[in-house]
C-alpha cells in the first residue's frame, strides 16, 4: 500500500509554487487536513520558516494546512504522527544528512510503505530512490551514507534536460553523467524531465505529465517512455 | 615551492585533448621526460588503459613519456619515485574514493608541495581544493571524506558555466549552487571557465586563458578577476 506523488520539479517555468500539480495533491492528500512538511533541503539556503511559508501559500489554496517539522520539539514523533508529508527540494546532500542525523530515515521509510500520503518535489523525489547517486546537486555537506528510502525499486534524476546540440560546452551532459553512475551501479534510473511526475497507488507507478520520461539501463540505449505509462515492471527487476 | 597548472578542462570545443595547453605543459613539466598519469576519475567509465593511452598520445607531441600508475604494482611507491603528474579528469568521486582506498592522498600532497610538477584538468584540479564539494560531477560512489588535497587554499569550480539568461529550466544555476555551498561552508571558490587555469609557482596562483575567473565568497556578492591576475591574496585567507 503506498499513495505517493514524486515530481521533478515544485515549480514549472512560469508558474506559481507548486500550481501545476495542486489537482494531484488535492486527490493525493484527499481525506486529510493537515501536512507535515520536511524543510531540510534548504533550496538556496532559505531558512526552514520561510520555506515551510512557501509551502503553506500553495497548500492553502487547496484548503490544507502545514506543519514544519522544525517546529516540533522531537521530530521523530513529529513523524510518526504525521497524516501526510511533503518533502521539498533544494540540496540533497544536505536533506538526507538531515534525516540521518535525525533518525528519520527508518521513521520516514516505514510511513510511506503503510500508505501515509506522500509528496516529494526534486530532492524530496530523489531520497525515494535507493540512493542520492543521480542528484545533480553539489556535494556541500558529507551525508554518513548515500542510500536512501529505496520506496521505489529505481533511482530518480530529476530535472532531467536533453543535451543541446548547439552547445560548445565541454562539461558533461546529464546523459552521460547517469551513463558513468551505470559503471559502478545496476540501479535503473528515470530520467524526469520537469512538469513530470510518477504516480505511486499500492503497485502502480504511472508516469504523469505533458512530457515522456527517459529510462537509462546498464548496458541497454536509454530509451524514451510514453506519459501514462506504468513503471510497475521495474518492481520485479 | 610549488609548481601546478589546474586547468577548468582538457578539452575545449574544437580542439584535441591538452592541445590548447601544450605550450604551458612543456613550460611545468620542461626538465624532466617522463610523467606518471592517473587515470583513476576514468570519463564516460574509460577503462585505466584507454585513458592512458589517450593521454600518453597528447604528451607524446611534447616529447614526454606517460605511464599509468595503474600499471605499477605498488602505486604509492609509483607516486613517490614520480618525477611529474598528470591527473585527467572524469568523475570526482571515482577519483577521489580510489586515491582514499590506494593510500594516495598523503603522498600526492607532500609531492605536490615539495615542488614536483603536477598537471590537473577538471576533476584533477578540484583534488587540489580543500574540499570536493564544489565539484559539478554525480555522486556515483561514496567516497570517505570529502576532504582534498588543499595545496591550493580555496576550491575550484570547474566547466564553470553562466547563467543561460533564456532558459525556462528550474533547475538551479551553478551561481545558486556555490551560494547554497556557502552556506555551509566558508571556502572561496574560484569558478574556472572552460580554457582557463591556473599556473601555481611558488606561492604565485596566477589565472592564465583568454576568459575571467568568477570568485565567490560567503556572504559577498561574487565578481569576475581578470585572467593575468595574481590570486595569491588568498594565502593569506
Amino acid at each position: 500500500m503506498k499513495n505517493i506523488i514524486l515530481a521533478s520539479t515544485s515549480t514549472i517555468h512560469g508558474s506559481d509554487f507548486l500550481e501545476y500539480l495542486l489537482d494531484d495533491l488535492e486527490d493525493l492528500f484527499g481525506a486529510i487536513d493537515e501536512v507535515l512538511f520536511i524543510p531540510y533541503a534548504r533550496p538556496n539556503g532559505v531558512s526552514h520558516d520561510d520555506y515551510t511559508n512557501k509551502a503553506q501559500e500553495a497548500f492553502t489554496k487547496i484548503g490544507l494546512t502545514l506543519h514544519g517539522i522544525h517546529e516540533h520539539q522531537d521530530p521523530q514523533t513529529a513523524l510518526a504522527n504525521a497524516k501526510g508529508i511533503f518533502v521539498g527540494g533544494g540540496n540533497t546532500f544536505v536533506l538526507v544528512k538531515a534525516l540521518y542525523e535525525k533518525g528519520l530515515m527508518p521513521i520516514l521509510k516505514e510511513r510511506i510503505i503503510s500508505g501515509m500520503p506522500y509528496l516529494g518535489t526534486s530532492a524530496g523525489s530523489n531520497i525515494c530512490g535507493l540512493s542520492l547517486g543521480t542528484t545533480n546537486d553539489m556535494p556541500i555537506v558529507y551525508p554518513p551514507s548515500f542510500s536512501t528510502l529505496g520506496v521505489v525499486p529505481f533511482n530518480i534524476n530529476p530535472h532531467y534536460l536533453d543535451p543541446d546540440p548547439k552547445s560548445t560546452h565541454m562539461g558533461e551532459t546529464r546523459e552521460t553523467r547517469i551513463k558513468e553512475f551505470h559503471k559502478f551501479n545496476d540501479t535503473t534510473v528515470i530520467g524526469l524531465r520537469e512538469g513530470s511526475f510518477l504516480r505511486v497507488w499500492n503497485n502502480s507507478i504511472v508516469l504523469n505529465g505533458d512530457l515522456n520520461a527517459r529510462i537509462f539501463e546498464p548496458d541497454e540505449p536509454a530509451r524514451e517512455v510514453k506519459t501514462g505509462t506504468d513503471l510497475k515492471i521495474y518492481l520485479n527487476k
